[in-house]
Formats: structure tokens, C-alpha cells, sequence
């Protein structure tokens, strides 16, 4: 998983060694051979998590996975019962499937029955799935019977500079956040756990995005890049201490919600054929780091603290301030930090045939306004807004994972 | 890769248990626990092969990797000199970036200068990335002074019962089938092909499908599954001896074109959801194949010879004369075969709420006819037909893979 540092150092010998011959002649592929030779990065496809736990749901601390599916649901029955229902049956499944197994029959001895399971992860390792729900604010009304059960800090996003949302793109009453190191493994989790909420008849689709390669680095992994070809998660959160900080709730609301979190989903295009014609040092600029090393402007490795005061001869920040790393920074932010697990996707190409990519950004925070108040700034000032646009959208509570015997926000109902 | 036949015992009891408890409520996960433990089921990220060769291009013969890339072009110049470029330059790029390279480089040391290379793979392994090239009816043709270098047996596949083709996701004049185990490594590529098909003027994007999962196996690789849940590719050509009687030319035509072969694409919308709720001896009579273990309805066994005059106690067909084994296999063509190399895909959600979910079909043969006669039969009296749409259709020819020094089809311009 991820490369070590020697093949970082050995790939950007090759990069050098690549630039210096010719663009567009059949050249000698050997300037390559040292690139290929780290054994360590490997996929262990055996890999996996457990759903039941005392603390968050698995998928948030969890170091991110290969591969996403998200699903949003809209709830379609007005019945408490029916909500109750789908929480337990979709509990019940994720566990099984998370260990690697199927959520029941994919072939029946009677001819007559229908699988419970369809079938298409059989002989797939468990690929370190995690699958992890959220609720939306609709969960909280009269409807349910649980107004009273609403998580205080719970509400629809406020509109913000970036805005240029689709409403096919955007909301949601219930989020399936479905990861995984094999992309059938995952895609197969969330099939059968849509086929839950139709039978149930308590929720159906609403939007979703398929991403992969991801954009944020866990603990123990590599920076990965986004499709604007920049590391993307540097400064993500990692340690423990900013975990119990930053991400999970630990007081107000009802008790049962300690240790849930907020999570907010955005779905950000961006223009890539446009941000590939743009100049390096532009390129830079806008992110306030190198594109090759991931090293803030003002040093020369990628973890650098950057130094957002300096100044180059001429009286010039070395760091823009519409720089990306500058208008994010927690020292910059009062503090504030969020935990980013974001996926590159793509939807192929455009109307106009430019190719249609971006981020599937996802973000958990104990309180939704600290997304607000970075996103703010970054969509008033950000050099990057000429090159994204945010279009769709979804704001969710994720309780914490429930005890074995249990399952997802049961003590709601109780 | 895969998993041996002792995984695929412990699933299958983990199957049965899973089946014996009660969907929908939170079961113990432990019962899977004999799921997760062979430890050859990694992926080895730096695996690479060589694009330049003697016979085939890269991605016809190799096992079939996790993820793909497919993408049409059309030509935009009428200029044989920009075609003759553009397959010079991509075959170049194409030979750096599958031992793992960049293109050129990422970060200019002049910062008005702009990135050869969108830089996204940096710090990835070659994941096994192969591209094959295709060249559609249209190259040749008197625009480009190639009428007389016409592969004998190009032209557009006539229609067929099964077509409900989109023009939109139909034809192209090039084609680009890029495969590795990791996505970001083949969307790369696929994007780095694209920006210099632009930049010489020669081609413009046409559709694009990115695939997951494989539907076919190689040799060495145990059995995938499609997204209806069944193995797919278990008869699927493996051996030298059939790659040079069915797919490599081996006579007529320029003598450059030996060891081509005819690629033909088609994307295959399947209803999943309606599938999923037809009754499983349904299932497997549509197949003609037990859904869990892949064997034939008359076997035990995945590679068990189907026995198609068994019939049962009452004088009907086992495997029923619809079944898709019975329509597709040699023995019923006059000794046809075909290498499929497919890989499932999803578009997320359609209009109607439901899961858009298919097949990126493609196949190589030293004939297109060997396509059409049996797809011909498949779509006049395939069980499947239900549950199928073929919405997109492509047909290339392939040259052999180009000797170092030389680039993909240099011959025909000489």
C-alpha cells in the first residue's frame, strides 16, 4: 500500500531522466528500470475491519481505501418502524459483508426462491471494506417521532461563494459511504444494501459517485494526488489527540451520539483540460506548494511546516495569499481542522467533449460550521476557484459504531 | 490474484452458514472468519510489461488486470502527416508510461513553461498498465493515402438482433483500451493520450467507458464475475495454440499486419435490478450454469465439459436451448472461438432511480465475422436478451506490437 520513500526518490530521478529526452519519438523505455523494483507496494486484498466498536464508525479513522462508492437515499416512508427496519437490516449486512462474506443465499436449494445476495463478490477478498451510514436532517422530524433525538449541531448547509449546485447532485435523507481496495467488492456492498432499502420501502437512490485512487492520506500511507495532479492530504489529520479534538462528538444532544461525527459530502468538478494548459509556476501558486514533491513554496520537503510570512526579494509572499494551503490552514483557520477523505472520480466526457473529472470530497468534522468557515474563505478568495466548481452537496450525521448485538442509531427508537 | 480453490471452499461454507441465520438482523460476523486467511491474494502494484515486441500488442494476451480505460477517437485532420505523428507520439508516451514512467516532465524548472505530464500517477508503479491501439475504417481510406493498406477483413459490423446502439457510444476512428491494477495509473494514461491527440490536431475524444472488476480470466487467473452475480470468461481462449489459429492474422493483407488481430467493443447495459429479483433455477438456466460453483448445468465442476444433449428424467434439455453457454460455445459454431477480454462498468443511477450497471465487452478475432455469427445467434435466441441492452458498438483493427525504434503502424506509411 502506498510507495516507501526510497521509490518516491527513485521516481523522481526517473521523472528528471524522462524530461530530458524528447517528447513524441519512440524512446528507450529504460530510462524506467529502477522505477519498478520497490516489492513493497503491494495490495493486500485480505485485509479487514471490523463494523461493531465502541468508538466511530469504521471508514473515518480507517486509512483510506482504493476505491469508493457513495449513495445517498431519500426516505420514502413515513414510518418510524420502516426507518427502524432498514438501520437493523443494513447493520446485519455490513457486518457480514465486511468480513468478507455475502448478506445471505446467492443460490437457494429451491429453484423458485431469489438470492438474498447478488452474488458478483463471491471468491473476492474483503478488500478492507468499510461501509459507513449517516443520517440526514430529515431522520430528525415529527415524521419519525425523532425531533427530540436531533443532533444539535445538525442542519442544512448554508449557501456558500462556491455554490453551483445541481439538485440531482445534491441532499439526501440517509448517505452510504462504501470503500474498499476492489471496486466490486464495494460496488457490490451498496447494491445489496439498495436492494434492502427497496425492499424495505423505506428508502430509495438518490445520487451517487464512484471514485477512486484517493486524494487524502491515512496513518502510515503516502500523500496521494488528485487529477490536478498535486499531492492532496499533507496536513490531513492523523493523530489520535486531533481525532478526540476535531472529529468526534463528545458532548451535547442525546448520549448515544457520543463519539458519532458530521459529515459533509461535496461532489467538485474540475476542469482539468483547462488547468493542464496553465503554466507550472501558476500551477504552484495556486496551490502554494510543488507539484513533483509536495513541499510547500517555502521549504523543500513535502511535511515542511510552510511558512506563510515570508516574503521573496522583491517584498512578494512566497505563499500567495490566494494560495490553497494558506486559505486552508489551520493557522490560518483559528485552529480549526477537519478530517479530509476525499476520491478522485471521473464521468468520462463532457457535452463538449472535454474530459469530465474531479473530486469527491468528504470531510468529518464535530461541527459542520468548521466546513463553512474553511469553505468560506476558499471559495471568496482561493486561486483554485478558476479551475473547480462545487455541484453537488450533503450534510449528514454518522453515529458511532453500534455493540455487537446492536445496530446503527438503535437507542433513537428506544 | 484470485483466490485458490481452498478460498473458494471456505467461501462457499461461509455462504451456506451466512444463509442459515436470519437476514436483517445483526448477526455475529464470525462466521466468516475462515474467509479472509489466503494470503496469496495480493496485488503487486509494480508488475509491468513491455509495450515493444515481436507479436501481439500489449493487452491482448496478458492477463486481464483489475481496471480499464476504453476510449474512442475521431480523426480531425485531413493531414496523413498529423496521423502519422500522433501514432509516432503516442507510441512513445505509451512505451514510458507502462514501465511506470511520466510522459515528460511534470514540473518545468521555467515556470512559464507547462507540464508534458498531468503528473496524477507520479509515486504509483506501473500497476501492470497495458494500452493497445486501435485503427478504425476510416484511416483507411484515400483522406490519409491508406485505401491499399485497408486490413482485408475492416469493415463496420453489420446489424445485429441484440443492437439498440446510441450513436453517441457507437464507432470512433482510434481506439484506446488501457488496462492496469490501479485506476489512477490507466486514467492517466488514457488522459496524457488524449492531450496529445489534441495537441497534434489529429483527433478529438469520442465516448469512453472506465471498467472494474473483470468479466474474463487469463491464464493463471481464476474466474471473475459479472455484475449478474455469474463467472464469466470460463471457456475463454488461454492457450498459444488457439491465440494463433483465432486471434493473430497470420495471411492476407500488407505483410506489416501479421500478428494483428480485429478488436471489436460493444457496451452492454444490463438490467441488474430486474435480474435481481428472478428466481435463482431461472438464473441458472438463463446461464446454463450453477450461479455459486460456474459449472455447467450438467456438471459439478467450474471446468467441466458441458454435456448439451443431457436431458433429465422428463425429456427436457438440461441445459435449455436458450441458454447463453449453448449459444456461445465452439461446439455449436463450427469450432468458433473468440477471446473476450470484458470488465463490468456502472453509470451510477439512471432517470428512473434504478442502478445503471453493465459490460464493457470486448473481443479480439482474426475475423469480425467470427463475432458476428455468434452474436448473431445470441441475440436471436439468448435467455439473456431479457436483461441486456447493447447500447455502444466499435470495431478496430490492431497492429502488432511495434519493434523498439519504431512506433504502432509505422509500416503503413512507408
Amino acid at each position: 500500500m502506498g510507495s516507501g520513500n526510497n521509490n518516491r526518490l527513485s521516481r523522481r530521478g526517473l521523472l528528471l531522466g524522462a524530461a530530458a529526452s524528447t517528447i513524441g519519438t519512440a524512446v528507450s523505455a529504460t530510462a524506467s528500470a529502477t522505477a519498478a523494483t520497490d516489492a513493497g507496494d503491494m495490495l493486500d486484498l485480505n485485509r479487514r475491519y471490523d463494523f461493531y466498536g465502541e468508538v466511530g464508525q469504521a471508514g473515518i479513522r480507517t486509512p483510506p481505501q482504493r476505491h469508493i462508492f457513495y449513495m445517498t437515499f431519500d426516505l420514502t416512508s413515513p414510518l418510524r418502524r420502516d426507518l427502524q427496519v432498514l438501520l437493523a437490516r443494513w447493520s446485519g449486512a455490513i457486518a457480514q459483508l465486511m468480513q468478507g462474506g455475502t448478506i445471505g443465499q446467492v443460490e437457494p436449494s429451491r429453484p423458485n426462491a431469489t438470492g438474498f445476495d447478488t452474488g458478483e463478490a463471491l471468491d473476492l477478498g474483503p478488500a478492507s471494506l468499510t461501509v459507513t451510514v449517516g443520517l440526514g436532517p430529515k431522520v430528525f422530524t415529527d415524521t419519525y417521532g425523532l425531533a427530540d433525538q436531533k443532533p444539535p449541531l445538525l442542519r442544512n448547509l448554508r449557501q456558500l461563494p462556491s455554490d453551483d449546485l445541481k439538485p440531482e447532485l445534491t441532499g439526501g435523507d440517509l448517505s452510504v459511504q462504501a470503500c474498499a481496495d476492489d471496486p466490486q467488492v464495494a460496488y457490490h456492498a451498496v447494491r445489496d444494501l439498495a436492494r434492502i432499502a427497496k425492499d424495505t420501502g423505506a428508502a430509495a437512490t438518490r445520487w451517487t459517485v464512484m471514485g477512486f485512487g484517493r486524494a487524502s492520506a491515512g496513518k502510515g500511507q503516502t500523500t496521494p494526488r488528485n487529477l490536478l495532479g498535486f499531492k492532496d492530504g499533507t496536513r490531513n489529520i492523523i493523530e489520535e489527540a486531533d481525532f478526540e479534538k476535531f472529529i468526534w462528538l463528545k458532548e451535547g444532544g442525546p448520549s448515544w451520539q457520543r463519539n458519532g461525527t458530521y459529515q459533509v459530502v461535496r461532489k467538485i468538478k474540475m476542469h482539468i483540460e483547462n488547468w493542464d494548459t496553465d503554466r507550472i509556476g501558476d500551477q504552484n501558486n495556486v496551490f502554494g506548494r510543488f507539484k513533483v514533491s509536495g513541499a510547500p513554496l517555502t521549504g523543500a520537503e513535502e511535511f515542511d511546516t510552510p511558512d506563510f510570512r515570508k516574503q521573496d526579494p522583491g517584498g512578494n509572499l512566497v505563499i500567495p495569499a490566494t494560495a490553497h494551503i494558506r486559505l486552508a490552514a489551520h493557522e490560518n483557520n483559528n485552529g480549526l481542522r477537519i478530517l479530509r477523505r476525499s476520491y478522485n472520480y471521473t464521468d468520462g466526457i463532457n457535452e463538449i467533449g472535454l474530459l469530465d473529472a474531479g473530486l469527491l470530497f468528504i470531510s468529518y468534522q464535530n461541527d459542520p460550521a468548521h466546513f463553512e468557515t474553511i469553505q468560506e474563505k476558499l471559495g471568496a478568495s482561493d486561486a483554485l476557484n478558476e479551475y473547480i466548481s462545487h455541484i453537488g452537496s450533503g450534510i449528514f450525521f454518522v453515529p458511532p459504531a453500534p455493540r455487537k448485538g446492536s445496530y446503527i442509531a438503535q437507542e433513537m427508537f428506544t
